[in-house]
């Protein structure tokens, strides 16, 4: 069932991004921790065999923690994911462009990031 | 704003769901921990303070692990939260009855999970 597939995706892009978008300015160690943590237990449990799978690949491809993730050479931009709200935001819309780029969806662009997700509170 | 925030709890409350009625049937004690550590997280990091704060509190007062859930006296019912699919579910369905009642909402009937909920995967 594809349409409830599609569903489950949408619900959770909303919750990681809103998440991301929520998260401390300046985080502690320990926030860092939390997010990292986190997102690799959301990339274990999602209840999606398949894209648990591309989760996790994409996980260990450009990790939480620290990593390049984005790089036109040269620079390279070598970047610490959980060490700011902006980075976090970025790192997750970069995450999410990857999936759409292996679904054949159009490259969402990350300066809109701000507009699109309110969490209303 | 009220509306981004219900329709951030109400793309929550599909993504827990599901994933509770995805988890294994007899999981193992690794698998177990990933569940418990998952839930802490994400009340944590929740988007929307008021509501992680009461998920906070929720999870105090029926832990993920271990804890008495459900009880009309007698009997009580002792349930290991994390140690089926079942028991999982049946878990997150009377943590967000407990939110339902807070916000005036309707009962969900338990028996209705799986009726309900299917990632299509
Ligand atoms: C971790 C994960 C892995 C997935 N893997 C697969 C898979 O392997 N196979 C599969 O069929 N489906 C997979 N999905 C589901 C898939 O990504 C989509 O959610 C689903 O196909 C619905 O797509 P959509 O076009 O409605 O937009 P979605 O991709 O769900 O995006 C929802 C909305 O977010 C915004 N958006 C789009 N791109 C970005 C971005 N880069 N940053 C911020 N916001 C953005 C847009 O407004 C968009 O409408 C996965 C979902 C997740 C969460
Ligand atoms: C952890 C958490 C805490 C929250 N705390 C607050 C808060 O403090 N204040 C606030 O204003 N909002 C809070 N919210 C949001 C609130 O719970 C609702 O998501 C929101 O008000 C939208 O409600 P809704 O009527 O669309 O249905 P929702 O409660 O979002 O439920 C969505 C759907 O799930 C089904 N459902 C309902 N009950 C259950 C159940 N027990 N088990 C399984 N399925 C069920 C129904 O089909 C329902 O339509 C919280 C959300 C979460 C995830």
């Amino acid at each position: 069932n594809a349409t409830a597939k599609a569903e489950l995706g949408r619900a959770t892009w909303k919750l990681l991004h809103t998440m991301t978008l929520r998260y401390p300015e300046t985080p502690t160690q320990d926030e860092r921790n939390a997010l990292a943590s986190y997102f690799r237990l959301s990339a274990r449990l999602y209840p999606c065999g398949e894209c648990a799978a591309e989760f996790q690949m994409l996980l260990k491809k450009f990790p939480p923690q620290v990593g390049i993730y984005f790089s036109t050479a040269p620079p390279i931009f070598t970047c610490t994911q959980t060490s700011s709200r902006k980075s976090a935001a970025g790192w997750l819309c970069f995450l999410h462009n990857q999936v759409n780029e292996r679904l054949h969806k159009p490259e969402f662009d990350c300066a809109n990031l701000d507009a699109t997700y309110d969490c209303g509170c």
